[in-house]
């Protein structure tokens, strides 16, 4: 049998849930405590307020994500640029499920909580450049192989994350997630397009 | 001077600028009619609810864009590869100000409702949808002058859409519009990557 959930870890878990199928500020800390299983003097046990659980659990998001990635077949390859297609390619076949299963957490709690809530702002910006930023070296290899310094490798990371972000909209709105993988063939298009052309010219001194 | 604004324009009006600084769920009818300045009679007699409401401002949002975007600078190019371009342009010409004045109400509250007010999301869609195909003419136009089929005309605009949408969520989550810019660029980049190479070899039968 598994190790039982502590009362914080299915408070976190409930948030995962709860958040991603209908936002932050929609999510009562009842509703939390309901689906997680736990009392409400649990839940400020551990939180001060639903806004330090946002924190929480946009970290927790981030662990959660971060196996995931670690883990992904992506990984196993060698050479940049396959694995940045295959990082593409492993995205668009995570789109399946339920949509708060594929949709992401920071950038549904960020979206409304930007100015209201700073700490939670503050939260998503860490996990969302940190996991972006993952790509970077391997962006940073494909340019120089290409003798470019025209594009800054953070910035291309960052680009490929608001396509995410922009697909799960695109999910939202249509609900249907194809609307969001078409998205990502063009991101995956231009990808290939920006790096298995000839090396640019380089810009005069 | 001006004429006066109609209680329900007021009401719209307030709703855009409201729900884009915190979103559709954290914003109350009370502080919708404070903001208007009108009484929560005039606004039950306008709307029966608040998801009316928001139906009722995806459509404003909608029109409002509509009338932006009809005398913008891009609308008077003849080419449509200088048009299309140009459209990437004035839209980050347009990350101007503070973020709930130039992100998206509709991709703000479809993050959020699109589970529990199926008609918002619907709205939303249509919006969302309506605005985004107002480039498929020039796409489809970009797309034959290749001889080439392999892309859906309405899919690559609504992947720039999508782009946008995401460049907002990077805008919240780090404060800055830069971030947005920069992602406007790597779309222009696969736009004229896309469209300014030789026509590509058609695909066998």
């Amino acid at each position: 049998m598994p190790p039982q959930k502590d009362a914080r870890t299915k408070l976190l878990d409930a948030a995962m849930a709860v958040i991603r199928g209908k936002g932050f500020a929609a999510t009562s800390v009842d509703e939390l405590c309901q689906t997680a299983g736990v009392t409400k003097g649990a839940f400020f046990h551990h939180f001060r307020s639903k806004e330090e659980l946002g924190v929480a659990v946009a970290k927790h998001f981030g662990e959660m994500a971060a196996g995931l990635f670690a883990t992904a077949p992506y990984q196993t390859m060698t050479d940049p640029l396959d694995r940045l297609l295959a990082y593409v390619d492993f995205r668009t076949a995570i789109l399946a499920g339920e949509i708060p299963e594929y949709t992401c957490l920071l950038g549904t709690m960020v979206q409304e909580a930007y100015a209201t809530h700073p700490a939670i702002r503050a939260a998503c910006e860490r996990e969302i450049t940190g996991h972006a930023l993952t790509l970077a070296p391997d962006i940073a290899a494909l340019l120089a192989r290409q003798g470019r310094s025209d594009i800054d490798p953070a910035g291309l990371a960052l680009h490929i994350q608001g396509v995410l972000q922009g697909a799960f909209i695109l999910a939202k709105a249509t609900g249907d997630a194809r609307v969001a993988a078409d998205s990502l063939g063009h991101l995956r298009r231009y990808l290939t397009l920006l790096f298995e052309t000839q090396p640019q010219r380089k810009a005069l001194p």
